[in-house]
C-alpha cells in the first residue's frame, strides 16, 4: 500500500499526526513479534509447537500455535526490509511456513516436499528473504496444513510502507473456526462442516477485545482468514466502508466499492478502510447466523412451539431441576442460568448495557467516542436508545395494536 | 444511488418516462409497507408475529415473519424521509429490529442487549430517525438472530433518491433458505447445512412470480440474502449485467464488472442492472445446482445405474405401486407421478411450454417480450426453438451416429 | 475480451510474437473440440454418455460426460463465428445443453422444458447460432442438472477476438467436486456437502498436469466452476494477478484489483492475467484445506494426542499389520505404506524434489522457467531453499531452542 494523499486528506491524517493521534498497528487479543537486527537482518523466530489456549472463560482447548499463541504473533516488517525467519517445530509431526502472497525466491516459498524438506520435530530452519512490496500477508504451515491449521497454526504479517503511517488506527484481525465437541478439549481436524467454534484473532465474544476509534479517525482493519472451510461476511453496522487492499496489493481508487459487509473468502487477505462516522458501540461480525454463537447442540430435537410442560413436570420427579429448552427461541438459553457442561461455553454470552446481547463467536465491537481515553471505553451510553412507545406516542401516530 | 446521466441515456429513460413506461418498485410474491405520514416523519407499523405461510401449492409452514408476511413488507422511502417506525411483538419471545446498512444514530440501531433493551413479548417499540442516503437496505432482528432468522423474520428497505425513477423496471428480490423435514411444518432452527426449502420473496419455484421487462427497458433487481448460511450464486441466462450498488452505497462507473452470475453472499444486497436484450423467457436462479431443488430425500441411497427390476417385482406383490426411483437419474420425478408425502414439494415441479421443468427452490423467470401488456404473459413462444436434427442436417454436416 | 493496448506491452507480447512464443490454448488434461466447417458454420458435435474415467491413478469412476470425457471437450471459436453443434443423447434419461454466459437467442438456450424439448435418450438435436462476443463461457445439461452435472457434464467455451492472442500462455481449468465413497465407482448425486473428490479438469493431484511458463510471460488462466456447492478460493503462490474477465465479459483496467486468491462461485467463469514472475514450482490450489485432501474417512475419530500403543499393541495379535493413524496428525499418511482399500486414493498423494507432499484434491502447480523446453520440465532446483539452520548462524543470530 502506498501513502495516497487522497486517503491522507480524507481521514485529515495530516492533523492527526499534528495532534499525535496516530496510533502503532493493533491486534486485538493478540501480540506483535518480537524482532532483533542482526547483520542487516530482521530477525525473527517462531516457535511451532502445542499449546493450551482459552477461547472464552469456561473453555479451554488444546491446540497447536507459534510462540505459545493462536494465532501466532504477528510479524511487522517495513517495505525493503531483509527478514530471517527461524522456524523451530516441536510438535510432533514435520511442518514447514508458507508466506501467503509474500513475493519471494521459490526455494523460500515454504511448500514441504516441493520447495523444501519438511522440518523434523525438534529442527529449527532458515527462511530469508526481502519484503518487496508493503501490505498485508499470512503465514501457515504447508504440511498436513489440513490438520495443523485446524488446530490453530496461522498468523498475520503486516509490511509498512516507507513513509510512515496513512491511517489513524490501524487493526490485523484473523478468523478462524474449529469444531469442538462438547466437553472436549481437542479441535477435530477432520470436520468440515458444523464447526461450532469461531473466533477473531482466537478468542470466541464476549472474549473478543473490543476494536476502539475516536469520531473521524481514518479506521483501518486488516481481516485475513485462515480457517478450514468458510468464506466470512463480516459486516460493520453503521458504517460503509471501501476494500483498499488484499494480500496481492493495493485496490486502485477506481476499482473501490461501498460495502458494509465484505466476504472474507479462506485463504485472502481483505484490508477495509472507513472514518469513524458517529459515536456508539458498533457490531463486527460474520453476518452467518450460526457463527455468531458459542457450540451448539446441533443434534437437538427442534422444540419450537412444542407444548413440553407434562414431559418436563415428570422428568423432574427425577432430576429436579429438568426443563426443556427452545419451545420459544433459543432467548432463554441467554437469560436463563442453566448448569453448564463442563469446558463449554453458553451459545450466547455477552451482557451488555440494556441486557444479555445474545450473540457469541465471530462477533467483536467497534467503540467509537467523541474523545478517547487510554483502554476499553466501557459501554456506550446514546442519550436517546429505541424504546417503549408510550400511549400518548401510539394514539398520536394512529397506531392500533390488537 | 444519484441519478447518472450515463444510466439515463443507456436505457434510454427519458424516452421510457415520456412514453410512461416507468414502473413502480416491485417485490414479486411481495408486498409494501403501508405507511401514513404523521407531524413530519413517515410512519410504519411493523407487528413480529408467528404466521402460517405457503411455501409452493402443498407446502403449508409455521414460520415467524411481520405483518402476516416472510419476508416482511418492503419499507419504502424517499432520501432525507424522516421516518419513525413501531415494532409490536407479538412472538413468545423477545425481538429487535437493526436497519441492515442504514447510516443512523448508535441507540436506533435495534442490537437487543447492546444498543437497547430487548422488546418484550407484547411490547411496542418506537425506531425514528432519517434515510441520510439512498439505496437499498435491509431488516431483521438482533435479539435470537439465529432462530427468528431461521423461522423467516427478515425484510427490505428501499430508499429512493431524489428526483425520481432511474431505470424502467425496479425489482427487489430477498433470498431465504430453511430446513424444513419432509412432512414436517416447522423450519428447524439448529439447521447449518442441507438446507431443502430454498426462496426469492418466500416462494420456491414454480411458485415463485416472473419479473417482466420490454426488450430495451433498463432493468434493476435489487437482491438481498438473509438466509442463515449459504453464499448463493445468482445466475441470469442471456444476459451480462453490473453491479451497481451495494448496501454501502453505489459502485462508481470506474468499478463496474460485467457479470452472468453474481455471488450474494449472507448479510449482503447487491444491486444489479441490465438493458433487456432479447425477448424470452430467461431463467434467474441460484447455480449451487441442489439450491434450484425443492425437499430432497438426502439420506436415499444412490442407485444410479443399478438395476432394481428384480427387487422391484417382489415389492409389488406387497405394495402395488412400488418402484425404485433414481436408476438412471432424476428426471423421473419430475415426469412421473408419484404419490407425495403430505405437506411437501416435489424435488421438481414447474412445467413450461416444452414439457418438465426440472428446476425448483430458488429460481424464477425474466418475461422479457417485444411489447408488453399488463401481468404475466406466459411462456415464451420461440419461433426456431432448439429441436431434433433431421436426416438430412445430419449428412449435409457429416455428422455420424454410432 | 478486446485487445489491449496496455495488455500487449506489460507482457511484450509484440516481442513473444516476433519470438514465436505464444502459445495455443490449452487445457491440461484435457481436450479441445473437433469442428468441421459446413455452410458458413463451424459444426461440432457433442456425444452425452456414460464414460468411464481416471481421477488419479487408483481411482476409477463411473461417471457421464460429453464425447468420452469428463469435463467435456473445450469449445473454440472466434468472435463472430456462426456454430452448429448437434447433440446426441446416450445417456438413459432425457438431458438439453446450456451454453452459460452466451448471448444467444431464447430459443437456443437449452433450457429444458423451458426453452425447447428435452432431448430424449437416443436423439440428436441441433443448435445454431453466433458467438457474439469473444469470452469464455461453460456448457452444461439443463435437464435434472443436479444429477448430471455431479455426475461429470460440464464443459468450457472459448470465444477468441479477432486479431489473434493477446497473451503467451492461455490455460483452461474447470473446477468439480463429487463425493465417491471409498471404495466405490459411482459419484452420489444426492450429496451436498462433505465432497472428496476435488479435481481440476477431472483430475486429483497428483494427477493434475501442470501449467508451464517462462519468465515474463504473461498467462492467462480462464478458471470455471461447475461444482454442485462449493464455491472454491483459487491460491497462487509467489504472484499477484488481476481478474481480467468474467462470463460476461472484460473487465475494465480501472475495475481491477491485484489478488492471489480468486473466490470463483458455482456457476462463474473468473479469467486472471499475471507475468510469471520468478523460475519455480508454483502452487495453484484451492485453499480450503479440505479440498486440496483426497478421499478421507471422516467419520474416524479423532486421535489427535491420544495414546494407542496399548490398543494397537493387542490388536496386532489378531491383525499382524494394525496400528492407529492420526494421534499425531495426518503427515503419516504421507509417509507410511498403508495397504489402499481397493479403488480409492490415499487422503494425500504428491512426492516431490524434497520429500511427500501433502497435498492432493484441487491442487496444481504453475512451473515457470528462465527457458523452457518442449513438455513437462520436472521438477524446479531451487539453487537456496529453506533448510536446517546451522549452530553457528543461530549462535550468530542470537536463536535460543530450549
Amino acid at each position: 500500500m502506498t501513502i495516497d494523499r487522497r486517503t491522507l486528506m480524507t481521514g485529515g491524517l495530516a492533523t492527526l499526526v499534528a495532534a499525535k493521534r496516530v496510533f502503532a498497528l493493533s491486534s486485538p487479543n493478540g501480540s506483535v513479534a518480537k524482532a532483533t537486527t542482526s547483520k542487516g537482518a530482521k530477525v525473527f523466530h517462531l516457535v511451532a509447537e502445542p499449546i493450551k489456549h482459552q477461547i472464552a472463560p469456561g473453555l479451554d482447548i488444546e491446540a497447536w500455535g507459534y510462540n505459545g499463541r493462536t494465532p501466532g504473533p504477528v510479524i511487522e516488517a517495513t517495505e525493503g526490509d531483509r527478514v530471517r525467519i527461524y522456524v523451530t517445530n516441536k510438535l510432533p509431526e514435520p511442518t514447514s511456513v508458507h508466506w501467503h502472497g509474500v513475493q519471494l525466491p521459490n526455494g523460500m516459498d515454504g511448500v514441504a516436499g516441493l520447495t523444501q524438506k519438511a522440518i523434523e520435530p525438534g529442527k529449527t530452519f532458515r527462511y530469508e528473504f526481502t519484503f518487496a512490496h508493503a501490505g498485508t500477508f499470512m503465514y501457515h504451515p504447508h504440511a498436513d496444513e489440513m490438520t495443523q491449521i485446524a488446530l490453530g497454526m496461522m498468523g498475520m504479517i503486516v509490511v509498512h510502507p516507507r513513509g510512515g503511517p496513512t491511517v489513524a488506527r490501524d487493526y490485523t484481525l484473523m478468523l478462524h473456526e474449529m469444531k469442538v465437541p462438547i466437553g472436549a478439549r481437542r479441535p477435530d481436524p477432520l470436520a468440515m462442516n458444523d464447526f461450532n467454534v469461531l473466533t477473531i484473532n482466537g478468542k470466541a465474544f464476549p472474549a473478543t477485545e473490543p476494536l476502539v476509534a475516536q469520531v473521524g479517525d481514518r479506521v483501518r482493519i486488516r481481516i485475513g482468514n485462515l480457517g478450514p472451510m468458510d468464506h466470512h461476511p463480516i459486516h460493520l453496522h453503521g458504517h460503509s466502508f471501501e476494500l483498499v487492499a488484499t494480500d496481492g496489493g493495493a485496490v486502485p481508487a477506481s476499482a473501490r466499492i461501498p460495502e458494509t459487509a465484505i466476504l472474507v473468502p479462506v485463504g485472502t487477505v481483505r484490508v477495509i478502510e472507513f472514518v469513524a462516522r458517529a459515536p456508539g458501540d458498533w457490531p463486527l461480525h460474520c453476518h452467518m447466523t450460526h457463527h455468531t454463537m458459542n457450540q451448539m447442540g446441533h443434534d437437538a430435537a427442534n422444540l419450537i412451539g412444542a407444548r413440553t410442560d407434562d414431559v418436563d413436570a415428570k422428568l423432574r420427579r427425577v432430576v429436579p431441576d429438568y426443563m426443556s429448552m427452545g419451545t420459544a427461541g433459543m432467548d432463554e438459553m441467554s437469560t436463563m442460568h442453566m448448569p453448564q457442561p463442563a469446558n463449554s461455553i453458553s451459545m450466547v454470552g455477552g451482557v451488555g448495557k440494556h441486557g444479555p446481547i445474545a450473540m457469541g463467536g465471530m462477533f467483536t465491537v467497534v467503540k467509537i467516542r467523541d474523545r478517547l481515553g487510554t483502554g476499553d471505553p466501557g459501554w456506550y451510553d446514546d442519550p436517546n436508545p429505541a424504546r417503549e412507545a408510550t400511549a400518548d406516542e401510539l394514539a398520536r401516530d394512529g397506531i392500533k395494536i390488537d
